[in-house]
């Protein structure tokens, strides 16, 4: 049985969110796709331009599935504070490669991250979230679970 | 008066995009932040992954108002056939410098532009977009605006 997350429950999470984060960021990274709706309403919620989309993809190694590539990597060199935002926090693997590969390439920058959901059992937990993941989530973004289709 | 657009409406007119866009596309970039849940929805319902974001401030030049500067401009060199979308095309000067910058940067990529709005007087109009707007337009992805605030 899959849950369906609708736009209401995300505008309601998208404000819990604003009202948890206790950090003064000046740029915004989507994880994409996920994090694209997010990182929109919280830039227009906070009027920050800077926002901006990292991207992955799985692929194939050696037959070890489930390998991240990262790429799209954004400019920060204008940028001091980052808020990295991405739908759900599902094994935690994505997101631990986006704050290595930024850490790294961008060691004086801060980075926080904030999703809606997250799964208990994954390897690294956001900064912020406001729902656990318990089941598989249609978001309301893809047109094809829309139920009134 | 302003016209409040609602996710329900927008999931109707994001469906009558895919349905008129006839070109195909590896890339999709959001003008952020207006373009950015477009992209979300549209590089789902495509399943492309590139899904890239462009920015545009606006700044003051000599007391000429309304000089508009982009950045993080991204690195297209994996990409061939590009859709640049918005959520609307206002006086068009924002696409227009969009489409010129990404010309002239990767003169080798074609780009086709879509988006919700459009206006008559708009100085560029898109190749696709599904209404012509006549009034000032409250998107849902501005919390302030939610209705049931």
């Amino acid at each position: 049985m899959n849950y369906y997350y609708d736009y209401k429950e995300f505008i309601l999470d998208a404000k819990k969110l604003t009202k948890d984060i206790d950090y003064e960021f000046d740029t915004i990274i989507a994880i994409a796709r996920g994090g694209l709706t997010l990182s929109h309403i919280l830039g227009e919620h906070y009027n920050i331009r800077k926002v901006y989309s990292i991207n992955t993809i799985g692929y194939d190694n050696n037959q070890k599935l489930n390998n991240i590539k990262i790429f799209n990597i954004p400019d920060l060199k204008d940028s001091k504070n980052i808020l990295i935002v991405d739908d759900i926090i599902d094994s935690g693997d994505t997101l631990k490669l986006v704050l290595d590969t930024l850490y790294e390439k961008y060691p004086n920058c801060t980075f926080k991250s904030a999703s809606i959901f997250s799964k208990k059992t994954a390897s690294i937990q956001p900064d912020w979230y406001i729902q656990e993941a318990k089941e598989w989530i249609d978001f309301f973004w893809s047109i094809s679970t829309y139920p009134k289709d």
